[in-house]
């Protein structure tokens, strides 16, 4: 059974608004957009790449930094939204799927 | 004003159970998320690296690489609503404000 | 004045004529090589992605780790060399030339 | 047999120097180099996400890109080499033994 766990409908339409009236979907095929997601992630590594964990769990402490990681975050839903409408996949869909999986694959820890 | 445009509150909820049944918060920095983004990003990649971008169009058709792409999409979902949770960061805020200076940044083509 | 600080002229002629004798030459376009260093680059980044730094220093401990890590290093410098290659980039020069402005851009601790 | 295919020594050594008069090398764990190493990979794949793989072929016409190019190669070649240093591995032994196996792995066209 599907469960609703995910729900980038909205976001699905304003960006294929956004694409339409700039003339960009000739650019978005799949290939290209995978492309750009690598880019906008490596953009989130590069704020954490010399920073040790214990400092990677307080960048939000720095209104700077703060403010460049939900921009980067944004950037990878964005990207991963416009993708997944390329391949027509629904994104909650093939979460409940990979779900189910990983939890035959990795058991709980009885003790937890 | 910010639209509801992501709702990632479910999938939020049961990836936060899953990581404690299974003893994993530990690893779970946001320095090691984003490298963990990283490799989920760069299998969707690999699916598209040697095709040209027409055939990128078309990898849905082949059964198993529609699984394998439907798979890293969920992956790099996952990993990224685990990265904003660790950075304690709403994505549909971050998503608003940033496609609200994106439209100043791109204007639509008048044309279009 | 260009030192010689890296030659790998004859692994350039030696992935030449691999290429060549499997007909690949057609895939590899700047393009699909810099995808297909993105995906080794990330095989690399899998390795660590869990470990602490502390950790990440001593994965040669472990004789079948050591063993991914030389494989995908040699990855990464294959693909390199043929993106060069693609691109006619002496990557002598180009290194050369990084150096020379990182020396500028990043000044010696002078007390170090 | 190993051949001398790659020859990265003098490099290798500027670097080491160029480290240590700047007090970087508490900075130089593997983890953080292969961090590293993703984001200058990720600003080569920039240059050629929208581009077709035509265009991507001729990227070098335009003197600014061709420079950006030259930029970036460099960079993954200088993190590529302070990761092997770091990981005490000898890139021209890996590339041998990488590329013998591949030629098994991969045979040759006999028709070219």
């Amino acid at each position: 059974m599907t469960e609703q766990l995910v729900d980038v409908k909205a976001l699905d339409a304003v960006l294929h608004r956004f694409s339409r009236v700039r003339r960009w979907e000739q650019y978005h095929s799949p290939k290209n957009l995978a492309m750009a997601l690598t880019g906008e992630v490596s953009e989130l590594v590069e704020i954490f790449q010399w920073l040790t964990e214990e400092q990677s769990r307080s960048v939000a402490k720095d209104p700077q930094t703060a403010q460049a990681v939900r921009d980067e975050l944004a950037d990878v839903l964005i990207y991963l939204v416009e993708l997944a409408a390329a391949l027509d996949v629904d994104l909650n869909e093939a979460v409940n799927a990979k779900l189910a999986r990983n939890a035959l694959k990795y058991p709980a820890d009885p003790a937890a």
